[in-house]
């Protein structure tokens, strides 16, 4: 039972499946294959945009600092909630890529920026002049780091004062078809219809091998971001397999089938949790719940095979700690089962 | 009255005379002077560190990015006060100098960290992988930017800690001879004899026209550091302009009968603020005072020539507002006849 | 007939395979999975070199860049060919990942560099003081952009010179099997016994998906990489897909078949060139033939189906371009016939 | 006899007298006050261009990266003279500044860069797509680094090139009072009249103490350029004295009066060189010559007092050495004196 994260996951056999039919002969390198114009022509259809620019690549945190550095100039901030993970996990991606923009810290329950918490922040730094830098970008994830959602107004609310300041939206959308699913929104509802500039959009975690692609939803905003990319080595030689995973993950949907079972998944493990009378920290609303159980029950559910990543939290103590439960496309009723079936064994 | 800032003073006289007898005939160039020599030396002896490298240049902001950068790998993390000039005030020029370096923003009361908070925001940062980046440096400001100080055992707590992490410890000493006049411990005794690796030591605010000098109490710290300053455009040609001012600001201990003044002008200045009956915000330890006002106070001071930056704080509201009053070694008892007058003078 | 790129070539069957073979259940994310483990302890077998840091990751460029970065100083000089890839191709990444460093460009025939020229440059750039930068890396391309070769006395003879100036020496192996199989070296006396510091491995052109490593035959050269490739976005999630494309890559030695065959095609392709009576340019000793032609005879075969890129060179004029022909792995008997009778059918 | 460089030189009587001058009482800080202003549009008289940005700092290389990092993306190229200062001197300066750009070297007799070589150049880039880098700035340097000219018809040949390639124009002028005073040219005419973009204007050389202006004859040019200075901490805080030293050094065309006197000092010691018969490198147009001598020479005139660069050329030999000899607005007859009977003291 592996709730370790969803990148422990595997390949959808459908992605696997295309990556094998993509390989077929010789096909023109950097994105200049057919699959490429149809990958980039299937995103801007899902999104009802038409003329989004969309580039493909390998990883979210390339994603998400090449996306933000186009955002935002040297000398800008970008504000994202604390537990973002361009702040917490990208060893500093965003500045490295944006020559050195700075990050801006909003704090809030659940993951969750609120409109109130975005206004104080701003206000922390009034643009006087040349010594306050420049305030460039929000960044919104969503789902967030604690599996909770940002409705299609949530998104809209932040954007207008975001615009109001002179500023652009970003969504670090590595789980966003989690986001998509759990809401029932429609994906331009949740960005571009509701304000977002970029969107970083995951597929690694959702079912495919190595695919994130940065959609700018007006054109005008993906300016030279060819060689931003290219600069930064996110070109992929061999682009077609790229573009093969990005057609097959949102073909009849299977993207959102993919988030739907990872949601439901999560949904079925805080039912279990909630059994066991464990505490659980935030609402679930995506792919991920946080437990804070006795350090005895945790060690001895690792000791049953439970894969979990240690969360540590301002609640924990010597005797109790939180852990972080990840569900995904490829969980399944074994494993959840098996958590059920540990925790019941433990005797503590 | 000009409380604006300390660098809207001008040039002490004696300052301005090194300058000029300093302009005698050809001299090389690019510090490879006699002058520039005898000004570490002389750095060297008033701190008390024969080892030392001593570099100087022109701008604090390039002082402390400069030496912030020599300290923090790209991809580390600098600590420091929610108001340190180096946040609020360079324009993100620590993450550019260091290739995208970021800051970590501590609370804390009147501008001072505090053991506790630094250890409780360490913990923010575990050090488990390469996603976490490194916790690089703790970057102190004495005195702080809300006119407060360190002393040399709050310097050497501080110190513990940083040196039990792994990290080094940077005193941003924009007004440092302000924090050694008022705190009358020796200049060693509040840098590397209390753990501190480099110091931006600051003039231009205290009697000089443009002199900084960055301080690395171990040689093996300043390493490449010449490379660094070259490349950053801040080793002066005519360097010899920089250790003349260095050398009569050292001279005869001018620097700490000018940062003596100004803080005996703060403290004189706050007696009058007391006397009126004025909201301070913060002990008045150095050369600057926080004053929260009615708002028609302070245009009334204004109209009358105050000069004195606006000081957003949470406790502000419609009717009252925070200003910052800075005194330097230009400050004249004139000055601070006429605020008070000023403020008699107020009908509101 | 495709001699566009050997990236224009596919996935071999066997990469394929392992790919599939490693989409079994969960595995740990982030590099912490047995497949990295043991594609890491597969490289050092084959370079004989057990003390070496292996780092997989997706591009070329990527792998470039963070290794030269890694060995030079933002304030440092990268020599290298004037046609090497780096320079070339590359957007200056190199240049962005090591946060300024330059590129010093060498002539010299075919492809290479010579220690005369090598010795030449160097002497451009005396270390003098910090205001002549730092002389820091030789990067060589084996095989080169030309086709041509380094042989491990080559290699040590440029080492020589590289290390009596204080510098590193890295090896831009992105044909790197291609220079082993038609050198019939040993990879280790291509590189770590010649004096290389750090190797740029490149499997993607030569029958993989996506997959390049970075090796650093000293593991001391490797301190802080991981940070490195983190913040630059090149450290994978489902990291074991890169892994077991190494482990295929490697065993059975098909990189050296995949390698041996393109070599094969290209010498059969150089056959027919000369029967044909035109004009090749460089010798042919990997996978790479340069053609001057008649534009009227190129614009024939490209009728005809032939993909090669246009290769300005010195030489060409109205009447006759030059075209670049590029064999793999993938290349066919067929594709070599019809370009055979594609030449004979012009009447020109 | 002090030839080693113009910035030997100290600052000229009517600069010092200014900087005490402006040092009455306060005054607004960071560029906010009247002499700034003042100098502002001091400038853009002398230029003849009412729209231009002028931004003062304090150093050279400051300027020139500042300047070239405004003008180019960091993917962005900058053509320049082989022998450039950016290039030779400035430890990578313009790449770190910009992000990493980088620098494409030109070939060209007596340190001048002609159309065809910067046509030629050009060429080496086609621009076909993100991997080939973007071709953005041509920098001359006018005086050049060899002490030779481009006239205003020069200037604009090579603007046109540029403008017709998408380019900009940035003209390093570290020594442009030189250029003026050499060519009668109107400072118009050799910078925005025929098509430069921005100019890097050198008082230091030339009678200052520490004083460089970038100028952006175009404003839309300036965007946001004051961040890029802060957070390069550029941006003096008692602004007034770098704003004092232009209005000085302007005032009753000082700088050119002291520009001429330096040129005439080199064409008297070019008269010298050649009486005495020794060998002269490039055409004396400003305020350097190169001379090529005896090494034996250049040992006795060293021991008879003289200061001169060592200047290593292709052509020097076990021996005979090239040396550089710059006077400036200092430079005296004496020294020239000296210098003769120095050179016919020798009996070698």
């Amino acid at each position: 039972m592996n709730f370790g994260s969803d990148n422990a996951s595997g390949v959808h056999p459908r992605i696997m499946a295309a990556l094998a039919a993509a390989n077929e002969g010789h096909a023109s390198s950097y994105g200049r294959d057919d699959l490429t114009a149809r990958a980039a022509a299937r995103v801007r259809e899902v999104f009802d945009a038409p003329g989004a620019e969309v580039f493909l690549l390998g990883t979210g945190t390339g994603a998400n600092a090449l996306a933000l550095a186009q955002l935002c100039p040297p000398w800008g901030r970008i504000f994202c909630h604390r537990t973002a993970h361009i702040e917490t996990s990208e060893s500093g991606a965003p500045a490295f890529m944006a020559g050195g923009a700075q990050l801006a810290l909003i704090d809030g329950a659940d993951g969750r920026i609120s409109p109130q918490a975005l206004r104080a922040r701003l206000f922390d730094y009034p643009q006087v002049d040349e010594h306050d830098g420049r305030n460039a970008v929000l960044s919104v994830t969503n789902a967030t780091e604690w599996g909770t959602l940002y409705s299609p107004a949530d998104v809209a609310e932040l954007a207008g004062i975001v615009r109001g300041a002179g500023m652009a939206l970003h969504v670090d959308g590595a789980r966003f078809a989690n986001a998509v699913a759990a809401t029932g929104a429609a994906p331009a509802d949740l960005t571009h219809c509701a304000g977002a500039d970029a969107l970083s959009l995951g597929g690694t975690k959702n079912g495919c091998m190595a695919l994130e692609a940065v959609v700018f939803f007006d054109p005008a905003r993906a300016r030279d971001f060819a060689f931003r990319r290219m600069r930064a080595g996110h070109l992929w030689s061999k682009h077609r397999f790229l573009a093969a995973q990005m057609i097959a993950w949102l073909d009849g949907e299977l993207w959102l089938q993919l988030a739907r079972h990872g949601n439901a998944m999560a949904a079925e493990l805080a039912a279990i949790v909630d059994r066991a009378g464990l505490e659980r920290l935030q609402p679930v609303e995506a792919n991920e719940l946080f437990v804070r159980a006795p350090r005895a029950l945790v060690a001895h559910l690792r000791a049953r095979g439970l894969r979990a990543a240690d969360w540590p939290d301002a609640g924990d103590d010597a005797h109790r700690g939180t852990i972080r439960l990840v569900t995904s496309w490829a969980t399944t009723g074994e494993e959840l089962r098996a958590f059920e079936e540990a925790v019941q064994s433990f005797a503590g």
